[in-house]
């Protein structure tokens, strides 16, 4: 195998989404995009345990409407999850809404699985009606395709702007069986009147009990997924889904153990991995910047804080002119909404430049260089109230942002 | 006078602060910029009544604190405002306190008035402290320069990155009395590290008790200059300061009779002016966005969408795209936390484009060209739940905002 890192408790694997055992996938072009890859099927040889959330924007799309109700139907089930590139399927009404039905009956016949064991997701423009026919004919490909390496065409298909596609693995020991867990992402910002949305998969062959999953699944995604943002735009389309098969043929995992941490330790790996590969590949970002609160009060605080600051135009842009700003990051700090207190606070860009709210003799040549050299540049922000971390991803902001988000046509 | 606008109940004036009977100010040049007037002084001949509006963000700078304490001092009282351009006094803990109360003794002793008649406050970069002689010399200068015409050179030196002066009067009758107001602003953006700040003084020679004084400003503040977003970033020393002096003789308002609603109807256009002017002179603007959300259950939910529309950066992009991209337009109202219902939402781009929530057919290029050819781009969200309305108003974001903000070293 070809192994890219080895934690403690886990190995990291350059695979994805059909690495776990029974899942197998497939990528193919459909002709709803310009010659790409743009419709991407996954499939688990067993009904999986299943879970998701979903965009918080009122504009819910109708695939998200129609998976959701389907989840709901099956009891958190799932065996397929089509999706689809390049439309997506949002404010498009009643019509939209029987189209995404539609599309489940195909796949529920052509992989003859029960109707509520399919999700459908679609990312692209907004107010375009899905073209039905070549996502028929699509799928029928698609399903003629599945195969357990798959994954990487899968993870391709399901791109819009995006410059690379995302996806990685795990695997790891739960007494004497082999676990493995497999993720793909997509997301880059919300382009072309509108290639929304982030989406992310996450395929596991573990055996663990229905509760545990969605309680260390919300943990994780709260940490990850939900961290980042590139132009704090939330799509109409945002979803994330997981399913677990149970093929790994692991002692069940029913309460919260070692089994379990050793899970959460390692999905929560996989879902940071695939959210900071959508903060990098951000329109037009040239660096993924990593913004660490510390001792906040509360999670929720410390959340907004990481926010208001990776979200700064400002501090964004000084990222890029590669400036140590460190007036703008306060000033975002400052805004939050968060009680903070201003003379406490101690800010770190690769060293301590700000103790207890104002300025230290620094080199702002050096901290330049910093900023020239690095792909990843690191916030640390210590509030010194509490004792909670956060930590949240995003990217600078560009001349190819503008240019992306106006050229598209 | 040099009208520019009659309007049924007060007439417009191309002045600005000084026009108010017994105002005088003076723009001069004291050294801290390179070459640019940097520092403002107004002067009320007779102690005015004065309300404050500051920032919200936790790193309150110096001159805010000073200031709102002094406003505390005189009971609501003012005579003079001392206003400097280049450094903005922020992030300087206790020696940027002592400096801005240093300050306030200077302008005491140059003008002989109470201390806590003076209000001083700063623009510019944040963590740098006040060079304290050249405003000393400065103030000397400035107060031999006082004039009824100085409005003009005091508007000057209060920008930053601004490209354009920003100042404007009315005048109106109450009974005999012919009542005056005017008034002027900054403000572009935060930027070098950090030009920050929208700064807003309005005059006036009205005699109004304090408590509706206080009662107006409020309620037009709220609707006019929290109602603009450049970029999102609240400064660290966002100000709005009014003084009215009582020197234009009119019978005392002390209810809210039809004279009331006259200074108010006034009071708003020269603040909506002012607050316009900034979202125009944006950073790399090169259109005024304004979204007007309609037939809300609540100004503060209207508020709320309409900013989030205004400040969503595809939105701004497509605006500078000069693509009619209603997809965004929505996805930021599903968004910006509003309980909306998708499915009756009206959007109307010059002409209405979107009707409960779905696209109707409209020529592409038509709303193009108007995208392409008008400097104020206006957008109605038509929410359809209940009666209040909320506008704000913004600015694209363009290739000239990434390089303000980034090349300003």
């Amino acid at each position: 195998m070809n192994n890219i890192l080895d934690k403690e408790d886990f190995k990291v694997i350059k695979k994805g989404v059909t690495f776990p055992k029974g899942i197998k996938a497939a990528g193919i072009k459909c002709g709803i995009r310009f010659n790409k890859k743009d419709l991407a099927l996954i499939y688990s040889e067993k009904v999986a345990d299943a879970w998701g959330t979903f965009t918080t924007n009122k504009f819910k799309a109708a695939p998200l409407v129609v998976t959701e109700k389907n989840l709901s139907l099956s009891g958190g089930k799932l065996q397929a999850i089509l999706i689809n590139s390049g439309i997506a399927n949002a404010c498009t009404g009643e019509r939209g809404l029987k189209d995404a039905w539609e599309t489940v009956n195909y796949v529920s016949e052509g992989l003859k699985i029960e109707k509520e064991y399919v999700a459908v997701t679609s990312t692209g423009k907004i107010g375009e009606f899905l073209l039905m026919n070549k996502i028929k004919d699509g799928l029928k490909e698609a399903i003629s395709e599945l195969s357990v390496s798959g994954g990487t065409e899968a993870a391709e298909a399901i791109l819009t702007t995006d410059t690379k596609k995302k996806e990685i693995a795990v695997c790891f020991k739960l007494g004497e069986q082999e676990v493995k867990i497999g993720g793909m992402a997509k997301g880059s910002g919300m382009i072309h009147p509108d290639m929304a949305t982030m989406l992310g998969f996450i395929t596991s062959d573990i055996s663990i009990k229905g509760e545990l999953l969605q309680e260390a699944l919300q943990r994780v995604v709260e940490k990850t997924f939900n961290m980042i943002s590139v132009d704090g735009d939330t799509s109409t389309n945002d979803m994330v889904l997981f399913i677990a098969n149970g093929l790994a043929g692991n002692k069940i995992i029913d309460k919260k153990g070692a089994d379990y941490y050793k899970f959460l330790e390692a999905l929560q790996y996989v879902a940071e991995y695939l959210a900071k590969c959508i903060a990098k590949d951000g329109e037009g970002a040239t660096k993924m910047i990593e913004v660490e609160v510390q001792s906040a009060v509360s999670f929720g605080e410390a959340k907004k804080i990481a926010k208001a600051v990776i979200n700064s135009p400002l501090v964004k842009t000084a990222v890029f002119g590669k400036d140590p700003n460190w007036g703008r990051i306060l000033a975002a700090v400052g805004y939050s909404g968060v009680e903070v207190i201003p003379d406490k606070i101690d800010l770190y860009l690769k060293e301590k430049i700000v103790e207890n709210g104002q300025p230290l003799m620094f080199s702002r040549q050096k901290l330049h260089e910093y900023l020239e050299s690095s792909d990843e540049i690191k916030i640390i922000i210590d509030l010194k109230m509490g004792e909670v971390n956060a930590t949240a991803w995003g990217c600078d902001l560009t001349y190819d942002y503008i240019k992306i988000n106006t050229k598209y046509n």
